[in-house]
């Protein structure tokens, strides 16, 4: 277990513990599955049990511990609804949900389609957000924050042409730092809207420059960070799906690069090439500021691997 | 990582992973942990994020994958209440739950006490059960199963003294496989009862011979044997609970040595010294069946180490 040098700082007490305690218990666990479960399951399964089971050993995990840990699941478990995912967030305050992301997209990556980098989903995306015409604003009752004009094309990663007719799903929280599902205040679909993309690939539309806000800190996950001594703040983001018919679709985040929380996102999902400025705008009644970001998706069922 | 040979069929892709993958993200997420978090926290948190990131990528786990154990989660969070743990149940269908108890009575054993092994308390436990005599009925309007005389002893572990005054706190499942609480056509408490020992540390009831039956399968512990393709039978057992001021309690379950899921129990709680005999029992028309059996509890604080 020393070879491991990545892992810094790791003491893998598992062999040990397994010594101390019983070492047929796991496999026992392990062994129950039956035969018609599916390789993919038992696979994982297997993987858990056997992860669990070090975890416990290897900490002497103890029953109060444990209970603790089952409490905050069932509280998790009865604060999500439609409209939040608290155990989601859990999994995002350690990395959880960012690691999945990232194989998913190191996975993807090793076809040479070279897609714009993913980034976690969230659990604020709303499948029903509304369609609207390209430069249309989806800012509708704030008047703070600085206006902004969001546009770019979608382009194949392959042939690097524009796609016509893709759509992109836009969606980012207000200057309170909230999404108008969290915020009474706020009309129902503010700042979210779905735009395609003409003939030319075009996307554009009026957004507000990001806000840095805190992750709901009200529940569990909120919990969680203030007893590991975390702030539970998320760097300025706008969230983007891209997809169309015949390509991968690809959902991500893009960053202010001014923000103060780059460096220290409290779910882990700042990527480098998703940093983007935004510049100052002229001459536009509607907007002061400027974000000109294309986005690249790969065609589906493609694979051009690279070795 | 070869050299764990205990861990039969495990190969361990953590290292090979952890180069595909960016081999700094797990400890940046670690470190994230602030100054004011205790010791004893940061050593979980930091094993479990280690632990959950090997498996993400060992397994390369898929965003579907993982948002279905969200799901999976969320269901049993909302399904618990006061009289059912769905997550505690998730927890003792891999094993955790008596993993945790080994662990616990592992560290008890290493002072010279030797009480009554423990085993899980299970999720069917009521802190209100009501006090009666010894030599009472705790069976209420269940006219099948065989009626047994249950009797014994609390002895200190240390002195093998018989103790006075100890709560031995038993509970069972009826001949229908459900506890009261599960089953609207049982009286409430049917089946439970708190027990105080006489002068010479003597405990007696009459109760049930138990049943075998299965852990609740229609929430998501049920939906996971499913997929697992394992049954959710309990071996026949009997819950009791021991304690005493002055002494550390014992929360265990008594097995009965006919019973055929003794070897393949769903939650993984059986132990040797657990498993009882059912004599059958003449000249007493209250039972027709006899279990005799003493508790060994240790005393608080006292520390005597075998090494």
């Amino acid at each position: 277990m020393a070879t491991n040098g990545q892992t810094n700082g790791h003491t893998n007490g598992g062999v040990a513990a397994e010594s101390r305690f019983d070492p047929t218990f796991t496999q026992k666990v392990i062994d129950a599955t039956g035969p018609k479960c599916t390789p993919r399951l038992r696979k994982l399964m297997g993987s858990l049990i056997r992860h669990v089971h070090d975890f416990a050993r290897e900490n002497e995990l103890t029953v109060e511990e444990w209970m603790q840990a089952v409490d905050m699941l069932n509280w998790a478990g009865k604060m999500s609804d439609d409209k939040r995912n608290e155990t989601q967030l859990l999994c995002d305050i350690i990395g959880l949900e960012s690691l999945v992301d990232e194989i998913t997209f190191k996975l993807a990556a090793e076809t040479d389609d070279a897609a714009t980098a993913s980034a976690i989903l969230g659990p604020f995306f709303r499948h029903d957000a509304p369609i609207l015409k390209n430069d249309s604003c989806i800012v509708h009752g704030v008047d703070d924050g600085e206006s902004t004009y969001m546009h770019g094309k979608i382009l194949d990663s392959v042939t690097k042409k524009p796609v016509a007719g893709a759509w992109v799903d836009i969606w980012q929280a207000s200057t309170n730092g909230m999404y108008e599902q969290q915020d009474p205040n706020q009309v129902e679909f503010n700042l979210r809207g779905k735009f395609k993309t003409d003939e030319n690939g075009y996307y554009g539309l009026y957004c507000l420059r990001p806000t840095t806000y805190p992750v709901p800190y009200d529940g569990p996950a909120g919990k969680l960070l203030d007893l590991l001594d975390r702030h539970p703040h998320r760097p300025a983001h706008i969230h983007v799906i891209v997809q169309k018919d015949g390509f991968k679709p690809v959902t991500t985040q893009i960053f202010d690069r001014k923000d103060r929380y780059l460096v220290d996102d409290s779910v882990f999902a700042v990527k480098d090439s998703l940093i983007v400025d935004f510049k100052p705008l002229s001459g536009n009644p509607k907007a002061v500021l400027e974000l000109e970001y294309d986005f690249f998706i790969a065609p589906q069922g493609e694979s051009h691997k690279r070795e």
